[in-house]
This record gives structure tokens, C-alpha cells and sequence, in this order.
């Protein structure tokens, strides 16, 4: 039981590193196979398909980073606006710490993968969906908070939410395209400006 | 001569399609030589590798983009910032004609590539990031137009510009990541909020 956890465990920490590097297409089964050192049936017993792995890959994924970064960034005892600067330096750390080892910014592993897969499958792009809409979550709420504390004029916060959201996701893409950490400290502050009421123009 | 233009052109025009559709590593140069009607021999003449083409197809889409929706949107007889909202709106447009004729949205094609291939080839990276850079000029020079015409406070315009482009591509994303195109509806009025001076939290 434990010996077969730690095959599966070690196919997705294997499928993490390799189609965050890399691309969904550009890493095959057999790769990942031998990079974790497991044989073809025994990834089939786990996965009935690449895409069954990247569902199972995306959802641990997914709770790493909120039992990480997530959770640093929106700890109660910082003021709520600072919670979502602080969620971008911690990006920024993240990508610079990952630039030092291999060379590269990855961006974001959820923004990479719905821009490749999102028109292509739809499974996997109803759980990217679903994913960056937990993403809101913490946003939401914090920006909620902000208003209660007066931090912040009554908006609509879920809108908000959805917006920076977007712009995260724009920020780790251009990182990415100028493999350059430093985008996000350059451009993150603007970020509470999607708070901001819409001015009619 | 004119033969050959059109051979080149119809190459171009495949991969512009299947590449937008789909992605670099799923599309082969078999598929394009295959769908535009061309031996694999003549694409060779034209395009000594995959990533030529590439190339050369990001250039030709970069042209288009500026001869249709950025010259449409930036239009000298609109005020500034209305540009600015003109510009989500015909990407609004466009994502909405893709998805009814196709059934999905497809986001940025330069974005797309952007988050495939940033970390894995450094010529694609950097011509993906000319082209974004390139993104930035008339939307910094709007800014500018918007400061002096008394419609903007004194801002780090190219700071914001910046920004804005970062947003276009994550609201793109998160578009295609929704297949909807009404994400840039909603989400894109907030986009002024990014010329606001950040606030000190």
C-alpha cells in the first residue's frame, strides 16, 4: 500500500516538474515513466490516461499552492490589502528562486496549461476553470475585508476578485516571456488599482 | 515569383490557423505541408525549420493585428482613453466571432505561445517579447495623449502601459479559460484602474 502510494506520488511529482518546464504535448507518458523510474503498466494502473495524470497532477498542484503561497499571503494577522501585495512577492520569490536553479521562469502552472489546453480539452479546461475560480476566493474575501476596515470604498468585490486574478495571470505570463522575475515587482503595485471603481470615460 | 508568394502565403495562413487552434508541439510541419497543399520539400525551401516558420508567421500575425485592430482601436478621432476600452472591445468582438464559428475561444496567439514555449526555445521568446513590447506603444502613447489632455493625473505611463498589456493577456486567458468571451466585458473596464497612481498600503 505504502510502496504503491509512493509510485503514484513519485509519477506526479515527476509529471509536475516535467510539464511545468515543458508543455502538456511536449511530454509523453513513456518520459515520465522513465524519469520516475516506474514502469508503463504500473502508470496505467494509476492513470488511465495522460489526461487522467494531469487531472490528478493539477489538483495536487493546486492544494500545494494553497497550503504554500496561499496561505502565507492571506494569514489573518496582515492587513487585508497587504495579504494580496504580499501574494505577488511571493510570486516574485518564487519565480526568482526557480530562475536561479534552472535558467527559466515558468510562469504559472494553471495560466500555461489553459493556454495550451484550454480549446483543445475541455475536461482539462473545466478544471483549470475551476481552479482559477478557487483562486478568487481568497481575493474576494480579503477585498471584503478591506471594505469593512475602510481600507477601501464599497465595490463589487467579486469582480475585483476576477480581475486581479487576470492580471496575476498576465504577470506570470510576462515574466515568463521576458524570463524575468522582476515584472512582477515592476508592475504588481498597480494591482490594487482594479479595485478601484471603473471611471466612465 | 507570384507562384511562390502564393506557396509561402498559404503556408503561413495554415499555420497561422492550426497553431491558434491548437498549439506548437501538436501541430507538425506533415499537418501544415498536408492542409495548405504543399510538399514537404517546397516548405523546406521556404522555411529551413518548424521554428522559421514560427517566425515568420508571428511577424505576419504581429502586421495584421496592427493593420486591423490596433489601427481600428487607436484611431486619432477618439479620445484617449475611450481607445483604451475600444481596444477590449474589438478583442471582445473577435473572441465572440472565433467561438461562433468554431466553438471555442483561443485567446492571444501570442500569449498562447508566450506560456508554451517561453522556457523552451530562446528565439521564440524573444521575438514573443518584441512583439509584446511592441504591444506597449500605442497604449503608452494614448497615456501620454490622456495626461496631457488633462483626462489622466501625471503618471509612469510606460509603467502603465505595461500593465495593460499584462492585463489584455491574462483577461485572453481567462477568457479561453472560460471559453466565453464575455470575461473581457466584465473584467475590461477595470483596465483604466492600472493608469491610477498606486496607492501606498
Amino acid at each position: 500500500m505504502s510502496q504503491l502510494h509512493d509510485t503514484k506520488q513519485r509519477l506526479l511529482n515527476t509529471a509536475q516538474d516535467l510539464f511545468y518546464a515543458r508543455s502538456y504535448e511536449d511530454v509523453g507518458v513513456q518520459e515520465i515513466c522513465q524519469q520516475a523510474g516506474v514502469k508503463k503498466g504500473s502508470f496505467y494502473h494509476f492513470f488511465p490516461s495522460k489526461r487522467d495524470l494531469v487531472i490528478a497532477m493539477l489538483d495536487a498542484s493546486w492544494n500545494q499552492f494553497r497550503e504554500t503561497i496561499l496561505r502565507d499571503a492571506f494569514a489573518i494577522d496582515i492587513p487585508p490589502l497587504k495579504r494580496i501585495q504580499r501574494l505577488l512577492e511571493l510570486q516574485y520569490r518564487h519565480h526568482t528562486e526557480t530562475r536561479d536553479k534552472t535558467g527559466h521562469v515558468f510562469g504559472c502552472p494553471f495560466g500555461n496549461l489553459a493556454g495550451e489546453m484550454s480549446a483543445q480539452d475541455e475536461v482539462i479546461r473545466q478544471r483549470l476553470k475551476d481552479i482559477l475560480s478557487d483562486f478568487q476566493v481568497p481575493i474576494e474575501r480579503t477585498l471584503s475585508e478591506a471594505v469593512a476596515a475602510g481600507e477601501l470604498a464599497e465595490i463589487d468585490t467579486h469582480t475585483a476578485a476576477a480581475a486581479m486574478v487576470a492580471y496575476i495571470e498576465g504577470l506570470s505570463l510576462m515574466a515568463k516571456t521576458n524570463n524575468d522575475p522582476a515584472v512582477i515587482r515592476q508592475l504588481g503595485p498597480a494591482i490594487l488599482g482594479l479595485a478601484a471603481q471603473p471611471e466612465k470615460v
